[in-house]
């Protein structure tokens, strides 16, 4: 009995400390909220995924049009007055699609809209026709004997569920990554998924199948729902015969490359407050909820925090990553380069989940450091942001750093309409909204501003 | 004074007459009643827009798709136990596209998202390469001079305005009719339009542009509406150069036809109600809501009169026309064809404006037959539709049924939707909503009904 009432007591205290809320100053304080009501009415971010999608377009990893998006960004970024512009080259595999259609041959000729998957291998010249097996999910064509499959085209209708997180996103993904992998083990020709994405229309969704190489285990195709859904229906009346014709170029080595620009600390440089996003896309839109307007979201934080009278104590460093959609390449790289110097980054985020609003604040912090995590919740409440837990993933380019004892946070955005549009034809500049683009520029402005201006340690442990 | 009152008295009669309502006897109330009731529940609609769209797709006007779906259609019909059912074919020019694709070269090359307009001719092999000069709209290129427009391609932004009537199409249509004219008669090499619709996703939208012809004058194509956004910001830049290659098919005669079924009048067979929607679709879609579920909605309502214990005493003729698309092709045909019965039909009514429920019933009668209309509308009210003028058009394959004398009808549906849909790849199965396409079979079945069963002369004079 006296032992549970011990422990109760501990249990208390841990919750009170937990409630402890770091001190900001007055003045600081006042920076932060300037700094969120010039943020809500920010011109640049918008006009930096504007001009990103408009002057560039599409920008595959490793193309020549991932080249001019560095030389663009370089331009913009040098026009806005950063410090130390530069592009930190690496090279990467290249895949590109020069063909990918599709065709039902019989029972009812008519064409179907889909796309390769990223890292798809080409059909034979002129494409393969063969008989379409259809699985409801990617676990029933994991269950499936060899005989079934061998010379048939494997269909896997799994959908995905619409979520505030994008939690669907990652299981829907399973049948992307390993649809043509587990086809090619069972003897099938090619493999179509139905779309990746909550969209309901007729557009196709890319994306990577392979893994950590240029192409994958054989060829592989999205379906539009609606594709998907007629295959369906015509299977239910007997034997679909389908032509597949892709055809892929791919290349060992090509260009890529991360674009960096500072704001310089003014007291100890060398500590860096990383905000990052994406530069490079996919090819069918013009990325612009993927990711120009991460781009354009901390291109504009930045900027608002360079345009103060005094640049905070820390470096501010925005890092726009290359190749992210074909391996987070450019995370990788920027990780291998900046190893020895991980002491220093004091705290790491990323914008890479569209352009809708920030609905929570989560952190990955020492826990002696939840005090700061909580003071900069508290300033972002205004926004309508909640205090999210203390185990966020910060983004992918980014995933690799706390591993690597880097502290991070995830200003979590809505994810509900952001995979109607990701990775499809339909991501395109029109999609942006601005009101919502600039709750994100205020929300990164502030607690960029906080992490590079007060002397907190993010890794703090516990006392 | 006096000729004041005897006008205001005059007037007075004529609104007591127009409120005159024809009487409808308790037994075909009920079976009305009836019909309403089951056509609220109906499979047999769904049933055959879900097979036309599925088991034959798109069905592009003179192409062999179109006579699968003659053919199809046909088949149904026997087996939904139709009377004379029968094709009656007739010719008409071709035109099919092969090729259609454009892509900005400078300043920023990206691949744009186009569809050739019906009856564009073909660039020259491996297409045409130009500056491009915008347009805000039509009149605006009929006022500029041959010197800005030579050797360019003409790009007209005209947006098209939402309504519930669609009266924003017949407005939009002009340019997609006009541009390649004016554009060649002023030296230009090609015309792009932004997309006649009122979507704002990355579809184009087709639709003709020639008239009594396979061909129209030149090249033209429609772009997306976010191409054409991306285009006025390039624009806005500087010059931007486009290359657009267009290769299309074209045939002096291809075979189309329309199909007919029956439900024979027990009294007088040789007296006709027709209902009548297109078989035939643009190729981009499977012509779900143009005009599938306008076939869907004519059968299904033809189909519950049949199931009746008696048949009607007039006959219900069903008319699937061919070739709308591409110039009312099977309503001409079919003018032609019963020139010398045009006497003999009572009334026509064509559902050809999608899926969506009906809100208006519109009539054109002679003035002394308003009071039938009145008792129509009454029996409709329960399916929330008002009355509407007497001023129906009827519909694009009955539409030259009014000047041959023939009474027609407009169920008129909310076209809020319609054109986001229409003349595009997503226009597909999935947009049907069952509930909403039922509303219609049971309005068809209603009004059909009474027009077939009653001794009302709609062509009746004022006396």
């Amino acid at each position: 009995m006296l032992r549970l009432w011990i422990a109760s007591l501990c249990f208390l205290a841990s919750v009170v400390q937990a409630q402890d809320v770091a001190e900001i100053s007055g003045v600081v304080r006042e920076d932060v909220e300037l700094l969120i009501q010039r943020g809500l009415d920010d011109d640049v971010a918008y006009a930096f995924v504007r001009g990103l999608t408009t002057n560039v377009g599409p920008r595959l990893a490793g193309s020549e049009a991932e080249a001019r998006a560095r030389s663009w960004a370089t331009r913009e970024l040098a026009e806005l007055g950063f410090a130390n512009i530069r592009t930190e080259p690496f090279m990467i595999p290249y895949w590109s699609r020069r063909v990918d259609r599709a065709r039902i041959v019989s029972p009812a000729p008519q064409d179907l809209v889909i796309t390769a998957l990223g890292g798809s291998t080409s059909t034979p010249p002129g494409g393969v026709e063969a008989e379409v097996i259809r699985f409801e999910t990617m676990r029933e064509l994991r269950a499936a004997s060899t005989d079934v499959i061998t010379g048939k085209i494997v269909f896997i209708d799994e959908k995905m569920t619409r979520t505030q997180d994008g939690s669907g996103y990652g299981m829907a993904v399973r049948k992307r990554r390993n649809c043509a992998t587990t086809t090619a083990e069972k003897g099938g020709v090619a493999c179509l998924i139905r779309s990746v994405g909550t969209q309901a229309r007729r557009f196709a969704h890319t994306g990577m199948m392979a893994r950590s190489a240029a192409v994958g285990d054989g060829p592989a195709a999205a379906l539009s729902p609606p594709d998907a859904e007629q295959l369906t229906r015509l299977l239910e009346n007997g034997p679909v015969q389908v032509h597949l014709d892709i055809q892929v170029e791919t290349q060992a080595e090509a260009p890529s490359g991360n674009v960096i620009a500072e704001v310089v600390g003014r007291e100890r440089p060398e500590e860096i407050v990383l905000i990052g996003c994406h530069l490079d896309s996919w090819d069918l839109g013009t990325g612009a909820v993927d990711d120009g307007a991460g781009c354009g979201i901390v291109v504009g934080a930045a900027r608002l925090i360079l345009s103060l009278d005094e640049a905070p104590r820390r470096t501010i460093r925005v890092v726009l990553y290359g190749a992210e959609e074909v391996g987070v390449l450019g995370g990788r790289a920027y990780a291998e380069r900046y190893a020895d110097e991980m002491g220093q980054h004091i705290l790491a985020a990323e914008s890479d989940f569209g352009a809708d609003r920030v609905w929570r604040f989560e952190t990955r912090f020492g826990d002696g450091a939840l005090p700061y995590a909580r003071a900069i919740q508290q300033m972002l409440e205004p926004l309508g942001i909640a205090p999210g837990p203390n185990s966020a993933y910060g983004g992918p380019d980014i995933s690799m750093l706390p591993r690597l004892g880097v502290p991070v946070v995830s200003p979590r955005q809505s994810g509900w309409d952001y995979f109607d549009l990701h990775h499809t034809p339909d991501d395109t500049f029109d999609k942006i909204d601005q009101d919502k683009l600039n709750q994100n520029v205020a929300t990164y402005a502030a607690f960029t501003y906080l992490a590079a201006e007060m002397n907190w340690d993010f890794r703090k442990p516990a006392e």
